[in-house]
């Protein structure tokens, strides 16, 4: 097993690690899992999550989540979420990286390429300029991709009970964003594991715990 | 006197005019002494303001204004001022100025050039890709730009009562906050025109009027 500072090539910079995915493809279960898995092999991790992952960003987050009488833009809303990103690379990313811990983040800019971008059709030359202006030289080092259809994301995710104002958009929408990821996934194969969500939880487990082995510890 | 709809080239986009400036410059008695105006005249406008302008938008505001523990990265503060204004833009102004409406709006884009830019050092190539991005296809017919000493502006605004956030930033923040207007004025003298604020309210209120009589009416 490796400790925290041996985590990557660069040995000062920490690791980061992203999971990312639909409505219901089981992100929480995942984040719980690789939580407990990082406790087992003793590598110190910082938790968090997109957006928000700081107070204030916590406040840029419930003004993107709350429903509105107005009509929020799609322009507004990407920016929000750069907002929010900014905010928390600055705080809590950058600097856990830099004391060599590993990040374990819900959620990334992919998250915008595929929600803004492919779902709301968002000129992904502009998602390019924002991340750019927010996060050019910092990328994820790994990003676990939580694959499900789309029905079975929704009626899981519907499971749960009260739907927020995005998660009410339309079936079309998240089969927008469903691809929006996979095309994302195939622009940076080096840092995406696509995880086939739709299997047995044990099974996802342990698809998800050959890329940690791999890629996080050496063991 | 034209009527709104020949107020500029393009008779059917209406007159965009903004009104910025530094702290204490006299912004507010500027605003109600041009709505008298166009009342006066008959021009059918809309009052707006910079960040805010919706109830939305409004909201971002207030998360900017709030003092807070957690220091409000640059990036962050900027974004949030752009994401506010996309709503701005695609709720207000471009339908009141497709309506062939006049827009007095408090603060624009140039008011984040002095802010933001000048003033916190945020790269100007940033915001100038923000500004396209968010509104490149549209920018203000007229900017009034009131201009007064750093010394004077601060002694005015001190007077109104309790400084939010930004206003408590230091001195020479603010004189490159006016430098920064200033040369942003430079490079669009097309639409700037600088107001001498340091002068008596009826001898500004003279200057604005000229500036309002040649480029808004033609009377």
């Amino acid at each position: 097993m490796m400790t925290p500072t041996q985590l990557t090539s660069d040995a000062s910079q920490g690791f980061f690690l992203t999971v990312d995915g639909g409505e219901g493809a089981g992100k929480t279960t995942t984040l719980e899992f690789i939580a407990r898995w990082l406790e087992e092999q003793g590598i110190d991790y910082v938790r968090t999550r997109e957006p928000g992952g700081t107070p204030f960003a916590e406040r840029i987050r419930e003004l993107l989540l709350q429903a509105s009488d107005e009509k929020v833009c799609d322009m507004t809303e990407l920016l929000l979420v750069f907002a929010a990103r900014a905010q928390h690379i600055e705080q809590v990313i950058k600097p856990a990286l830099a004391a060599g811990k590993l990040v374990l983040c819900d959620r990334f800019t992919d998250a915008s390429f595929a929600y803004q971008g492919a779902g709301r059709g968002l000129d992904l030359n502009a998602l390019s300029t924002l991340e750019n202006l927010v996060h050019g030289d910092l990328q994820p080092d790994m990003t676990l991709l939580l694959d499900i259809s789309v029905a079975e994301g929704m009626a899981r995710a519907g499971a749960r009970g009260a739907l927020d104002r995005i998660e009410l958009e339309k079936h079309d929408f998240f089969e927008r964003v469903r691809q929006g990821y996979l095309d994302r996934a195939a622009a940076h194969a080096d840092r995406f594991v696509i995880i086939d969500a739709a299997k047995t939880i044990p099974e996802v487990q342990a698809q998800i715990a050959q890329a940690l082995n791999t890629r996080v510890s050496n063991a």
